[in-house]
């Protein structure tokens, strides 16, 4: 599908006027960045690179795009857009890296026209995943090695989801239940059963010899549909000692995953893993790190963004040509919303394997510490493709570099200054 | 695109033991509902129901859809899967409908094979919808009839936003920035200019000029770049009084308001509109209802459900045919989330044009009411399409019904008891 018209008329407009004014092929810088993260987040995770690069290369107006646009914008304007190709450079930083306030997440240049249209589908892409990768990324650190399996699709929008199950995996995740993430991004799928399947059947009985016939000793038994002791009792003479795991979605989980423990070891069960969901995040997760839990589903709280569904990240012009040919910075003076113009560089400054600094500065500046911005497309052609693993293993690599108090589920200040220089 | 894989990988699973086990053609009722109405809220919106039967009709297993789920489901299930047609029954309210907590806004009734497969996708769109609606809802009647236009795709993932607007347009928003949505669904378009249209020209001025000269004289110029009280005058003197409107993000918009007011009236401009955008919810546009602003720009808060980003709606097994062919109501017994059995009906209980209660029963009884369950889809076929413009038109009415509490933006109780009888 082509992602032209995932776009705001205004971006069009403008265009047309900076066409009719000679200004629209000024060459321009303009920047995603985040002025703050949002509810006393430590730390944002940089996620939605690589869509956002497919969404660069199906940026097309077809036929039929530019026929409803004809209703909008003049002539001029429409032939541009018939023609259009990005032609510039982007940079950015990686996905599965951690950005501050301030950091230049993506970096376009190339013309004003060519750069301001892509703003919306960027920043919808950019939006959405950073804001399910940091909360993912927070339940990750709280599961403490323990895995998570995302199962938030019927939560939120049905493409969102698809896009939530890519930023949860690439921050720790070890499978999802949404079966076009695992087909488009090949990510692990991984699934229990619902209590439907329980009420189908005329006895919970029925119901766990069906499944077990079905899907093997390994399958996972929903125990909570009426008495969880009855149940992990009636699962484990069923199924023998070597049944996979069972999943308890509702009551005082750490409570009831001890009494599940018990049941199962005392029936030999000793290694039949337990699942708990049920309206998890990060903070339940942490909760439940003492109770017997050998995995978590979450839901609600990862497709939200647990709390905070935007990254809220903005799109700003911060240099471009001007009469003279010259680049020259800009920046709006808007109360509360001030912005530092000029193109921008960003490097994580770490000392003894931990990061002490986020250094933006206005001009390339090796030896600051590690460059962040990477270049993504050149010349209008994506060179910047990486895998999902080698973000995921960047998350990993990246966490570990950030200070303790990164790791704070409490509000605070993010975990290192971003210091402009 | 197909929708079949938007779905979770445990309803494909379960559905491949109930083949085995011979009870997947159990006839079966689901219904969709929501336990609670979110944080305080008196009202819910059903929006959605459109795009679910879209949806419906999409479900279909492609050859490409089948070779990657062979990895997961067996050969039984892969050909039950590659003939699937759904062919039973869909009745739910109609999208601008109020709703409340166990309003059975959606029944599906079928096989248990093919209506449980459905659970994933359906409540995605219904999720997300309706906590759209509800959100959009409540700005609009804060706004008292100053138009609102949707302006929130850069804060949500690319195709929630599309939906989003859709969802805004249904309760009231007179139009959407969003491209897509104006091109899919209909929708009267509208937009203003960013901050980078002034900033890529050499001066304010300039780029004001540019912008009237293109667009004419009823544009909207954004004032908030540099000086308002300066912009407003340059606006006024290059356009002339028929300046068609001005928009000021930031700041003390209520003040800032007044003080543009008074400039655009001393210039003559009186029929100047003033349009204020900047992260405004419900509660910022009922707090400018004294201020001398003609429109309202809302993002951020209506793409997230202003607080409340899903409205965590759950597709559940009511009742279901037994081993003896009768219909039997069921209900799981989970601790805190307890469920009614039965197929239910409901009805609006209207005392002198203001509703009273959300009369829900397990059988049919006209004269309780205004029926609220319309056919969806019959044997497998959609019969309950609709403009969207009868929706929009739909909860204009509802709400005209509501008692007075349901217009209070302060947390508290739904606006009229749900009576299971």
């Amino acid at each position: 599908m082509g992602t032209a018209l995932l776009t705001d008329q205004y971006e069009l407009t403008m265009l047309q006027a900076a066409l009719a004014a000679g200004t629209a092929r000024r060459r321009a810088v303009f920047e995603v960045f985040a002025r703050r993260l949002p509810g006393g987040r430590r730390y944002g995770v940089v996620s939605g690179t690589g869509r956002v690069l497919d969404a660069l290369e199906s940026f097309r107006f077809a036929p039929d795009d530019l026929e409803f646009l004809s209703g909008i914008v003049d002539e001029p304007t429409l032939a541009f857009l018939a023609d259009y190709r990005f032609s510039g450079n982007v940079y950015g930083y990686r996905e599965g890296e951690a950005y501050f306030p301030g950091s230049p997440i993506m970096v376009v240049e190339g013309t004003f026209a060519e750069a301001v249209i892509l703003e919306t589908v960027v920043l919808s892409i950019l939006n959405h995943d950073c804001a399910i990768a940091s909360a993912a990324s927070r339940m990750s650190h709280a599961a403490g090695g323990r895995p998570l399996i995302e199962m938030g699709s019927r939560r939120t929008h049905e493409l969102a989801a698809v896009a939530a199950a890519r930023s949860a995996y690439l921050c720790g995740f070890s499978s999802t239940s949404n079966l076009m993430a695992g087909r488009t991004y090949g990510l692990p799928t991984a699934g229990t059963a619902a209590h439907a399947f329980i009420l189908l059947h005329d006895s919970e009985e029925d119901a766990f010899r069906a499944q077990l016939q079905s899907l093997g000793q390994d399958t996972t038994l929903l125990v909570d549909t009426y008495d969880v002791a009855k149940a992990v009792r009636t699962a484990v003479e069923l199924a023998g000692p070597d049944l996979g795991a069972v999943r308890i979605d509702s009551g005082d989980l750490a409570a009831a995953a001890l009494d599940v423990r018990k049941t199962l070891d005392a029936f030999g069960a000793s290694k039949t893993r337990i699942i708990v969901t049920g309206d998890l995040d990060e903070f339940a997760i942490a909760a439940l790190a003492a109770a017997p839990v050998d995995g978590y589903g979450v839901g609600t709280a990862l497709v939200t963004g647990s709390g905070h569904p935007t990254a809220n990240l903005v799109y700003k012009l911060v240099a471009r040509e001007d009469a003279s040919g010259r680049l020259q910075p800009v920046a709006k003076r808007s109360v509360g919303k001030p912005s530092k113009g000029g193109r921008k560089w960003a490097y994580r400054s770490v000392t003894k394997a931990t990061a002490t600094a986020e250094i933006v500065t206005c001009a390339p500046a090796e030896g600051e510490g590690r460059a962040l911005l990477a270049e993504l497309v050149r010349d209008g052609q994506v060179v910047g493709r990486e895998p999902l693993d080698a973000a995921r293993e960047r998350h990993q690599a990246t966490l570990a570099e950030l200070p303790p108090s990164a790791h704070s589920l409490s509000d605070g200040d993010p975990a290192i200054p971003t210091v402009f220089s």
